[in-house]
């Protein structure tokens, strides 16, 4: 007999539906279930919340919630872990929403951002009653824990925001990069998978443990490949000009990396140029040649396999079934992923 | 022996601190608390959010909360019912902030708006960050109606939000007014009230009724004497320029009442320069007169007096106290306020 385990393992780690495959039905509903929710009297607000479903994503989140939540409830998906993924795409397509606001983004997944189409008050708003049909998912659990973990996560969040607006340009080191990942991706992930254990009857605390670890260490290994791609990958695939975080002052792992290679053989051309934030095209191309001639992307690639590593073994915990395949099968996706 | 009730009744009714007075230590802890939930280990946001707390407003939001949570409890404020307040003024800032942020207003309450001293970024992640806040104190409330309620209202609050922006220049009639201020003022005042008589054991349906038709009806005489006060009040003292929302294609209760009495006289130089947007500043000056010179504002200070009195008659259902007392005589200042 064919172990299942192994079988999952050994097929093209690199197809996402593939890893999908055991919520793909859970999927699926997710995304009707999100456009009846969000649903309004409102025609223009109606418009907006079709539009921002359709034009999609990965549905990453909700996907590491079901899961951790199959995972451990024997293929089943509770009615309460559902509501949990719902209100994780929603806060996540917010912070989308507010943030492209906040930098005047004119494409988002290639298609024309909300406040472009319609404006800044709209897409304002849309984000906020996004984030009110949220908490309305959230209270429908009742689970003073599921809110109060959301409710912490999305303060760190915010207070993420604010914090990266004074660092723009700032030589941080690489535990203030990992603290800002934190922040910025795997903090969302940890409110699913936890709450999704959370959610468990009959989990213990090692395996809140073990799905809060998975999903800190997987999302930040997320971010340095999306960091790693936002200066390898071509701009147009990726959704973003190459090297735009670099332009607007937000140093990464592989800027972190190569600045750290630099000084150590007393070079601070990169170094000078970051300071005196790119005065011409030509600065700035300059930088971004230094940085992909430096270690900075190789050495990014060894961190993310490093918390990929440790996101994995997290799961050690977890007994083998195809849907703890699917979440190691998923770390090895991000880490491969070219867009 | 003097009666407390038809005493506290017989105060000067202009003086809020007066009709504040039984609930004054009360709000004196609401500050502090605000600013010790609010507090991040992020030295910026400290000072966004002790700045936005210092700077103030009146607290409406919350005494009515606190006032009915007292007067249903024996003088009592429960724990909870100080929870909903915090949450309440916390969500009540969040709108300001982002609305500040969307009509790009330089200055609120006599101080620079948020977004000016800092910048947009920094004004949308920070009313983000107090709605997390918000969230987090419903949930240690851990009553699933309640947090229902606030996600349900803050959806509509949204909702009547993106109408707005469709609504600009439009011909609205007064239950459309009426509705548009409910979702911009009178809801939030529902939330807490609601709220309020939700958490206090032993209230029935009536009760919960009661302090629901109080808030609603007190909520849209607010904002119809807010919208008065736009045409008649002093600029400086009200913190708008007179006639701001007129010239920004808003119409409300005065607008609505001109336009029909002009229209009766087959008179329609009103509507014409509003359908033209005021192509120039005489065409607002002008405006702005014939609705001053009309029985507009009249007519909107009797509408606010009808609900006025519904707000108050709802409360026939409470028993005598001195909060009920302040309850009423709160309604009455509110109509007599000048800004």
């Amino acid at each position: 007999m064919i172990n299942p385990v192994s079988t999952n393992i050994s097929q093209n780690k690199s197809d996402l539906s593939q890893i999908f495959e055991p919520i793909s039905l859970e999927l699926s509903v997710l995304d009707k279930k999100l456009i009846e929710n969000l649903s309004s009297s409102n025609a223009v607000l109606n418009n907006i919340t079709r539009y921002i479903i359709e034009s999609g994503g990965k549905r990453l989140r909700p996907a590491v919630t079901f899961l951790i939540a199959k995972a451990l409830n024997k293929g089943f998906l509770p009615q309460d872990h559902f509501q949990v993924g719902i209100a994780l795409e929603m806060i996540h397509t917010a912070t989308l929403i507010h943030d492209d606001v906040i930098d005047e983004a004119e494409t988002r997944r290639g298609n024309r951002t909300l406040h472009k189409i319609w404006n800044d008050k709209v897409a304002i708003a849309a984000g906020d009653y996004l984030l009110a049909k949220a908490l309305a998912r959230l209270a429908s659990i009742n689970n003073n824990l599921v809110i109060d973990l959301f409710a912490r996560i999305m303060g760190e969040i915010c207070e993420g925001e604010i914090e990266q607006d004074a660092q723009y340009y700032n030589f941080i080191n690489l535990d203030q990069y990992i603290e800002k990942s934190a922040r910025k991706t795997a903090k969302l992930f940890v409110a699913g998978a936890e709450s999704s254990a959370i959610l468990t009857s009959g989990a213990d605390n090692l395996t809140i443990k073990a799905a809060r670890e998975y999903a800190f260490n997987f999302g930040i290994a997320f971010q340095i490949v999306d960091d790693i791609l936002n200066f390898t990958s071509n701009a147009e695939e990726f959704g973003k000009p190459v090297g735009i975080d670099l332009l607007n002052g937000i140093l990464t792992a592989p800027v972190i990396f190569a600045l750290e290679e630099y000084e150590e053989k007393q070079d601070f051309v990169l170094k000078n140029l970051i300071q005196n934030k790119f005065k011409t095209e030509s600065d700035f191309n300059l930088a971004l040649d230094l940085v992909l001639n430096s270690g900075g992307i190789e050495k990014s690639k060894q961190l993310a396999i490093n918390y990929a590593e440790i996101a994995k073994n997290s799961l050690s915990y977890f007994d083998d079934n195809p849907y703890k395949s699917s979440l190691l099968n998923l770390v090895s996706f991000i880490l491969e992923r070219k867009f």
